[in-house]
């Protein structure tokens, strides 16, 4: 019987190369997320099914759950998202937990969809959330901060956009502005929330649909004036005068007051899921080929009250390596990453150990080659690992102590000390 | 409904304190495996269920597997190991791969069993493997870095031991020493196994019916005359004569000649994976609180070629996070370790955000306190977070420019600039 090697499907392979530009995300991610005060967390791979029953929405929970029923009989999941997870553990020590609690995890998830550029099964995820703030300062912050995290990467603000939005008042114009019942609004907001991806016939004959009334053509009209408003002093009178904008506008004039020129109000944005419950926000790539949504997040008020204690106001964000990737790659962002080591020692017939641990307590990273085998053959295994120096070890440089050192990018080949050699390949890792 | 705030059973909640300890294991594992030339790497979380059948061992894959059937009838797990999956991806880059590889992964797995000290349904663990290096020479890499890590974190030689022994030089023992048939062999070596479990005399009862022959006292005698060799020149005459013992031999005194001192031969060890081939290895605590086995290792030539592709030899091993833990608990080793968050400023009335982003680019990790709250409050908030320092700004302090900067634990009180703030911080996280 002969084993496949693919990997399960919609999953990948890390491989070093791959895993390097994973973890410079990942540093990258953690750095910025404790400069604002945020602590790391983890959580397990495994959770009872019924905590993503109630607010992850229909979709994740029925058709996209890698639920089983365990040894023991009981329903769970591989996690397909964070927010439930980080929700119950802050209910389980809601009474001593300090806040506001800034919180900050880096972790995989998985969710049976059709694997797509950008969007596999197995997914990693950075999620950021603030707990115990109800004021819109809480907003302020993480939109800040997901802005700080795109800048770590190089990204500039023309580069992506930040729409915002606000459940409160999407909820006020439903009702009050497009006079829709509690069940129309739900399928308006799905259709909104599909907008992009459909032409404006066909949008306007749902939207009329869902109207249902004799005078749809009124009613889109009144569809067409909210899509086009730019801004909030673009929105309909009856909205911006009555409707709750308060909170959207002190944000909106904070984060512009913060340099953070990418955030623009949409009157369209929904955002998924059924536990938003204030402003939303999502960030899109401006980029031609890659015009696509690439992480949102926004308040979600009534999670950690279903774990049975008193409710807590939480707002949070979770950007995916994934689309972060691909948006990386779009702007030509991504770095070119060495490998962790810095040098490929070529033993010439003598055990180099000593040799190498003299230069590892310097701090160089140093693989030996194994076997006994010809220079050519272990500099051609340092060439394609990507080490940028080899040095070769024999009889003759233990006994001089003077050690024939090479550059592989620019084949210079110099004869040095061990010291040397520590002075040089440290120097080398920092101009990378 | 209320929904449960506990986690899944057997697996834990990491919350921030219990996270830091985490990331100290996991920074100083990458850290020693690079200072090796091992390059990181990482797999899918889910495999498909035969890459382990043919080699986990029965227990892992029938009793102890998160096995289930996927929305698209696939048998899938989640990884009980990563041996096998790693095995995979060479495989699956068996021409390309330059050799030797040197590969790690920090990951997670599961296993269905019952939850102990120690030993959780869902763990961590560090896979280090050396490809492509079939001789003795890699072995002793393997052991050298095994023993690198425990030092790495503060463990001296005498706190643990690093037993060694050889699955070719045990089919030896067991064909040609104790004339036992194949299944007799395979019993015998579950029962060494479990050897440290068990009185002698019920260890005897078990040997001696395995052997199932008249005469068991000679066959006992033999027995003991092999459990009681504390080295190779103690084993009986006809094994270290006639044995495969030259491996064993150049890898103690290799290991010996680089001051590891915790390494010894031990006759009885067996290691519980189908898949080792020749030399193996276990790390144990000596304390005698937690006196048992840590981790282990070897030699697993046949793996890689179960892919369909010409085979390779491999040796690798795999330290645990939860035995760790206990281990350095054990020997006071665990660090008292701060939170990320450097500062922790009071706003008294006024939008500090511009204050906490000079310092944030001056390197200090900055939580801003939120709501308005009294001074009060908030400090209470900054000592339970076990932020070292709290920092009041108002209206008074923007125009002076001096701050008042107060140490939690001196309770010490100080008038500052920003940039002495800068100075003092990032002082003080590297005393800590």
């Amino acid at each position: 019987m002969k084993l496949d090697t693919k990997s399960y499907k919609g999953t990948r392979d890390i491989y070093p190369e791959e895993m390097r530009l994973r973890r410079y995300i990942f540093d990258k991610w953690a750095r910025v997320c404790q400069r604002y005060g945020y602590e790391r967390y983890d959580a397990p791979i495994l959770e009872p099914l019924e905590i993503y029953a109630a607010k992850s929405g229909q979709e994740i929970v029925s058709d996209q759950t890698y639920a089983f029923t365990d040894r023991g009989d009981r329903r769970v999941t591989i996690r397909p998202e964070m927010t439930p997870s980080i929700a119950r553990m802050v209910a389980a020590r809601r009474q001593e937990m300090p806040m506001p609690a800034r919180l900050f995890s880096i972790a995989n998830f998985m969710r049976y969809e059709r694997p797509q550029k950008g969007r596999e099964r197995e997914f990693w995820q950075l999620n950021l959330d603030l707990f115990g703030a109800a004021d819109v300062e809480a907003d302020i912050e993480i939109i800040t901060v997901s802005d700080a995290i795109l800048r770590e990467f190089g990204a500039r603000p023309e580069m992506y956009t930040i729409l915002v939005g606000d459940r409160r008042l999407t909820d006020y114009v439903m009702r009050e502005y497009l006079e829709l019942d509690a069940v129309q609004a739900g399928v308006m907001i799905k259709l909104f929330d599909r907008r992009a991806k459909m032409s404006v016939e066909e949008f306007n004959v749902q939207a009329a649909e869902i109207y249902g009334g004799q005078n749809s053509s009124e009613f889109l009209a009144k569809v067409d004036e909210l899509v086009g408003a730019n801004s909030l002093g673009d929105l309909p009178k009856t909205i911006a005068q009555n409707g709750p904008v308060d909170e959207l506008r002190t944000l909106l004039s904070a984060l512009e007051r913060r340099g953070i020129t990418s955030a623009k109000y949409d009157p369209t944005l929904m955002r998924g899921f059924d536990y938003y419950t204030g402003i939303v926000f999502e960030v899109f790539d401006n980029s031609p080929e890659n015009n696509r949504s690439m992480f949102g997040g926004g308040r979600y008020d009534g999670l950690v009250g279903l774990f049975g204690v008193e409710d807590l106001p939480v707002c949070g964000v979770a950007p995916g390596e994934a689309t972060l990737n691909e948006f990386l790659k779009a702007w030509n962002l991504l770095p070119k990453l060495a490998p962790a080591t810095d040098l490929y020692i070529i033993p010439l017939g003598i055990d180099v150990h000593d040799i190498a641990d003299k230069l590892r307590a310097g701090g160089v990273k140093v693989a030996v080659d194994l076997g006994g085998r010809k220079a050519e053959k272990a500099i051609k295994t340092a060439v394609k690992l990507g080490v940028p120096y080899v040095m070769f070890v024999g009889e003759n440089e233990l006994k001089s102590g003077k050690f024939s050192l090479k550059n592989l990018a620019t084949k210079e080949e110099k004869m040095t000390t061990l010291d040397d050699v520590v002075a040089i390949l440290t120097n080398a890792r920092n101009v990378l």
